[in-house]
């Protein structure tokens, strides 16, 4: 009963295939060989973004810090909701890429920005000499909370940000875990609501440690490659990081391993709902922040079943729960048997 | 006839094999799970170290900057050979992650650095408030002119940083072949020799991208931690690294997989100088600087051989080759043979 | 009638004595000249520190973010007011000077930090390797919105931040009036009350550019000095900054200037409370943020009167009105008439 | 008998009264006030770029550090000589407030870059992904060893670095001892040689801490801005800079004092020359190198002379002698007559 998390979770058998196959030969080094470039004719086509430029990397951290300093500059200000990962999962990493940018956090209910708290903390943020400038606004799909973005709700916080003179990334950690929930076309969730840069998760997902940056305009490569480089996050096996990507993409199992853990989180959600138990955020994707009653959390832990503490109402413990593409039915029936 | 890179060679079957074994159940993330704790323990007892602080990063460049960053101000001077990989191959990253130290460039025969000019440039380094200050010294071994340093040769290089006032890093991408190579015990290359962080290199003796920092004093550790996990390079699902880096510290197969690039180097010298090809730096690890006459390049080139250009005297032809685990004896005579 | 910046007043005769009288014979540069040496002796005695080494950099921005730069690492977080200068008016050289910490904005009414708003913030802050880390403390006095910190106020915050594990700052940009507001010894206002590092204000007081770093723990110096340099806030004519500061610091003309300051504020106060007019906060130095009829503002400046604008409830406008040592009382009633 | 430094000399009349003229009323701060403008102005008259965006600064290592940091991004390499300021007497500002940048030193005899030992430096450097890349050239005219550059020098090394895609900085402390010694117009030696910004000097002719950065793209004004602000180097009161070079650029003065310090110079050298003194360099400026007998200095010292002391051949003692615009003929006579 592992809920912990999804990067908890082993990668399926098609990812130790992948490898596998992959470890032949001889091949070029730091991202000249031929999956490497096959990753990228895949995503542009997964994505309808035939001129996107794709670089992979082996962390979440270094595609969102690496996306960031490609577009904002040291004097400004990162606009990401309170709770997003960049603000509060990553050791400071968007400042340290960014050489000394600034965060703006702002509010919102169940994970996703206020759009009216944004137009207001674009409004009121500085524009003289004397103040750190509009740098960038980052939004999160899956949010920290377990909700998503539909492409309407991210084409109009791009606009708030555009109408500042901002570009915009998406931190897509979860970002198949929302295409799978949503039924958009990931274009439409990216590229054409205005993203600029995307953080394509695929860890979460299933892979051992590999993560796509996607820049829909092809003329920043050179300066992130060179960022890249220079953070350590250019791999010289590239093929390694490459087959497992191509393997997630190859047949659409990127959305069938999304769509099975966002499944698996529905039926947690009804068992939960069943035995009355509230939850936090309205579940769209693979999270649920459950407040069961006291005393559950160490029961259900001497049963076996990891997940992490929330705070919760007085009465209640909080818990977050994860489901990855390898949850089971039987996990998550012998789960809520315990409940 | 891949003489291109260790980097170029695929992984050794046992990797694989770990991989595959690794890959069940759930696992703690970030560092905590099983594997990277066995790592650290293995990795103690082969260096003899049984203080030391054991870390996993996906590549050279970080475990090299990272190291540098957690022993050098800013304000500091990194003493390094000429043609050091932090030098030449890196693209900044240390003054990235230094938050801007300098690298004072020392020349030296073949790779390794001329301990007078050392003692030299120390000499001259500043101690006012005008000069950047003394920061630390660093060490390649194997140096990437693939010669090796003797403990008694690091320990006289150490001993001038310290007479300096400076700690020691030893950058060892490929430190397995050193160790093969000069049949000394890596204790005494590294901290019995006065050195207080060792880069560990696993990618090119055979890993997908694995490369262990050392931190020989435990009080380092946690600074570290957060030097790395901002650098974006703490990998979430660590038993990846980890179940890589533990197969090949595993039944000295990090020794055997180094003997035998190093024996494969051994027999293309035999087979150069057998046929009058002089060689630019004596030939003490894997790798080899043929100068070669002219037109042989393209020639091996047309019948598949890969290999870096290089420099040479007017009228010859130069060149690098890197043997690796997977070099076999045909790959070696078929070059051979075309010489 | 000049009440837009105490920075906008000219700087008093005896500054610009103080300067002819050094103007004579070759001094040693770089802070080695007597009046540099004279200066640190008399602020240590000003301050009762008798260790206390003293610093002077040329602008308030350099003075605060050397003095965070020396406390907190890249990693760690500053907690100061929202409004603070340093997160409101140097345009990120907090950020700059540290290698991106992070700044923690708390609220706090008229200014001050609220108390318990601070301890919230300081226990909700992370301490895992996934967040940036517990920093610093950053309070200011006089307070951006023309309040003080008692000894006792400064003391209670400062205790937060201990308890925390966080050295404190204090941004004096406008110390001397909070000194000659409360008839606090300095000493109880700073290290008495656990402050490690101040910035000891001399521009708003009347220097043409000139402010000092005073720091409690004579250990820092060096660090301090190499990072002062790096900045490029090393003045090599350091006479004619120790001059002024010296100028100031004599015969208590630093607390004079500022009583002069405040008593003009005092003055403003007592005729626009006689007209009805209120204020945003209450006077406690020499700032104040008037409401005052529409149209009063264009009305004032047409007759000569610069201030800034501020927000203020509907039907009203607001400003901000700073007085000075040059502030005089026909400046004072001249603008009290024309309301 | 000063000649340690032209930064160890007193202020000229002219600028104390400057400063006095300055100092009444009220100003806008932060550089918006009418001397900013007028300074702005004159410089571009007598630069004849009547474009130009002119920046006051407290020194010269800010001068200069803002300035590489407005052409050279983190990845980029600095070529300069070995011995200019930037690489040796600034702490490191230039990496500093570039965020990383590197510097490749250039030799040459007497002070001034060797044109094909940059050609090959330039050629050298990397272009891959895996190197620093080439950022730009910085130059400094007086060199530190007390040389000039032509307008033709300059501009056949601003050539090289044009051929190689960098832009250019002229390090200027000395500016207007070159301009005075070589008699060639200002913007010869500037931008119609193809220098992109200049460090105006201002401090060593005269000033208290005033320097100038003239960027000659009108577009680079507004993020030089905000690295000045974020630097700490905007300074509020900027009248009392403004007020000094306003002094120092209006009636000539600067090259008058200039000339002065370069006749002083001279009178040293033809002194020196007639008791069989020789010079490490041809002294072209203010700045003179003596090779004198053991045993000179000391008595030299003991006789009130201050200078620096540098490296000699055997049975010699180094020196380095600084003229000023203070420097009378009397201390000269006083010098040589100790000789």
């Amino acid at each position: 009963m592992i809920f912990n998390s999804d990067n908890a979770a082993p990668v399926p058998p098609a990812v130790l295939a992948a490898l596998s196959k992959a470890n032949h030969g001889g091949a070029p080094g730091y991202g000249a060989d031929d999956l490497t470039q096959a990753v990228e004719a895949l995503m542009r086509e997964v994505l309808r973004a035939p001129d996107a430029v794709v670089r992979l990397v082996a962390t979440g951290t270094a595609a969102n810090a690496l996306s960031l300093a490609a577009f904002c500059p040291p004097w400004g200000t990162v606009f990401c909701h309170e709770h997003a990962h960049i603000a509060e999962d990553e050791c400071g990493a968007p400042e340290f890429y960014t050489h000394g940018a600034r965060l703006s956090l702002i509010p919102g209910a169940h994970g996703r920005i206020d759009a009216s708290a944004l137009a207001r903390a674009i409004e009121a943020s500085g524009a003289s000499v004397h103040n750190q400038q509009r740098g960038m606004l980052s939004l999160t799909n899956v949010t920290e909370a377990g909700t998503v973005y539909s492409a309407a709700q991210t084409a109009a916080l791009v606009d708030l940000a555009r109408a500042g003179g901002m570009p915009v990334h998406l931190d897509g950690a979860r970002f198949a875990n929302a295409v799978a929930a949503t039924g958009t076309h990931p274009a439409e969730l990216t590229w054409r609501a205005g993203v600029d840069v995307l953080s394509f998760g695929g860890t979460k997902n299933g892979l051992m440690g590999v993560e796509a940056v996607v820049l829909f305009d092809p003329e920043r490569a050179w300066e992130f490659d060179l960022r890249r480089k220079r953070g350590g996050h250019l791999l010289s096996k590239g093929r390694y990081l490459a087959a497992q990507m191509l393997a997630m993409l190859e047949d659409n199992r990127w959305l069938d391993w999304a769509a099975h853990a966002n499944g698996m989180a529905a039926r947690l959600v009804h068992g939960l709902s069943a035995r009355g138990i509230a939850l936090a955020h309205p579940v769209e994707a693979n999270i649920l922040f459950p407040h069961w009653p006291q005393g559950t959390s160490a029961r259900l832990r001497a049963a076996g079943a990891t997940f992490h503490d929330m705070p919760a109402p007085e009465g209640f413990e909080g818990a977050r729960l994860v489901t990855s593409w390898a949850t089971t039915e039987a996990e998550v029936e012998a789960l809520l048997h315990l409940l």
